[in-house]
């Protein structure tokens, strides 16, 4: 596996298995109440990477789990994910018109609708995760557990707090400490709860999941520093996003505190820290190796 | 029992009840981040009359349950109906100054800071209903289908879609059946939740849960019956909110559609149908039956 593994392979099949089990999960184009639906559906299918589910199944993989059994699991990491992009990019908050090459949500569908289909995205997610009655692969407990670890990721103190934090340190001095607040938050605990959910649906034992944990906190923090430095630095034609927008918003960010010199070597430093983590792993958990260095190397 | 009780007794000890368990669930006022947690805590803790959690304990109380197992999913249901009220009064919605007699939150927060306390508080109802490792008086099972019952009656077909289409309808000729939407899943989806999450974990059998589900749906669409009267001919006082703003907005109501007198009729009829499901029921359900009453009566 070593030997052949291609990553670009990888992400394209398992993008093309995630987004095909959405499209199972989501209610269709013609389900009520239309023009909701269609919004919800509008962001979640803009052509995101899906690389907060694909962390997730490659983590179930990497401790010996079944994807199958993760698949839901990894499709609420997305919904919510997305549902953040939509309230991010809302006039009161980022005010981004642009997003993954598209108009933001609320510049098509109106800020009321935008802030409802987030809203539904969100609720929607927890559904997913609590499964289907008679129909469960995986054991209650560890299900209630993984809810439990994404509404932390995800909420006041995890990444709806960074985002807050974010918003109300615009244009202000930043110091460490706050930096540190907003990027341990706002995207780096998702991906590290997409990591863990995704080790505790595949009942890893606790030396795996405690592994898989820092390795997930590792990654998560060098994500956003690789997104900081790619606002700095990175094409909008490749990002599908107007670049430059963290610095005229006065965002507190790594190259704007430490420069980017010292942001790319602290990228590079986390990203080696996480693949250390992970070390006692055997082959299954290449792909969190090759998708660790990736985040390093990507251009979008 | 049924000759002592007295509603707005049980009403009051109740919503201590609650208010008490909400304090020890919710971060504190110095938690971080301390604008978001405030935001949260300034509507969580506006003097709301609790009545969603209240029912959720009365359910379980009629199904024979334990009350302390249901406080937590209680409580959750209030974070749920609080964040919904956040969203609803913002700028892009229905664009309300005041609620419960207080500036509404974005009036106090910020519009940003109002969308992510919302959220927020979606977020932790989730995290409450999943319970605590290694403490749960719960089958887990139940939980699971607790938490799908609850985001179900929440999201996009349920209370966040009743709002879609609410805002979507708003000037334009109404229809019963599109008012009937709305008024389903505005209100009462999740008052059906409160009802049928209590007495799940209470764990109901087949046949009680069944009763308590066709009351709830009763009380449901009679409370958003008995709210729409209340917009047109109760006091701002009483309120804490402004009177006649659905026709100023020129919503879809029960009063615009049939009138005051149709309506009255209906919300009594509804009342009359939520007190002859649960007529099985032995001397615990007097609270609900109580409640039922209390809904057509009720001034504020």
């Amino acid at each position: 596996m070593t030997i052949d593994f291609s990553l670009s392979d990888y992400l394209k099949t398992r993008k093309a298995m995630i987004d095909h089990a959405l499209e199972a999960y989501m209610p269709k184009e013609d389900a009520r109440p239309p023009v909701l639906v269609k919004a919800m559906r509008y962001s979640l299918f803009a052509g995101g990477k899906r690389i907060r589910p694909i962390l997730c199944l490659a983590a179930a993989e990497a401790a010996g789990g079944q994807i199958s059994d993760v698949l839901p699991t990894a499709c609420a990491l997305e919904m919510i994910h997305t549902y953040s992009l939509i309230h991010d990019d809302l006039p009161a908050m980022d005010n981004d018109d642009l997003r993954r090459g598209r108009p933001t949500n609320h510049k098509v569908f109106g800020d009321a609708v935008a802030i409802l289909a987030g809203d539904a995205l969100l609720t929607e997610a927890f559904h997913l995760i609590a499964g289907r009655a008679g129909n469960l692969q995986t054991a209650p407990l560890n299900l209630l557990a993984v809810i439990r670890d994404i509404a932390c990721a995800a909420g006041h103190d995890g990444m709806v707090g960074g985002q807050a934090v974010d918003i109300l340190s615009e244009g202000a001095a930043g110091d460490a400490g706050t930096l540190h607040y907003i990027h341990t938050r706002k995207t780096a605990a998702l991906i590290r709860a997409a990591v863990t959910s995704g080790a505790c649906i595949a009942g890893a034992g606790r030396e795996a999941l405690s592994a898989l944990e820092a390795y997930g906190d590792h990654i998560g923090l060098a994500f956003q520093i690789a997104d900081d430095i790619l606002n700095v630095e990175g094409s909008k034609e490749a990002l599908g996003k107007n670049t430059g927008s963290d610095a005229s918003h006065g965002k507190l960010t790594y190259p704007a505190l430490m420069g980017l010199e010292a942001s790319r070597n602290k990228l590079s430093t986390l990203v080696a820290c996480a693949l250390s983590d992970i070390e006692g792993f055997d082959g299954r958990a290449v792909p969190l190796r090759e998708m660790a260095k990736y985040i390093m190397e990507r251009k979008s």
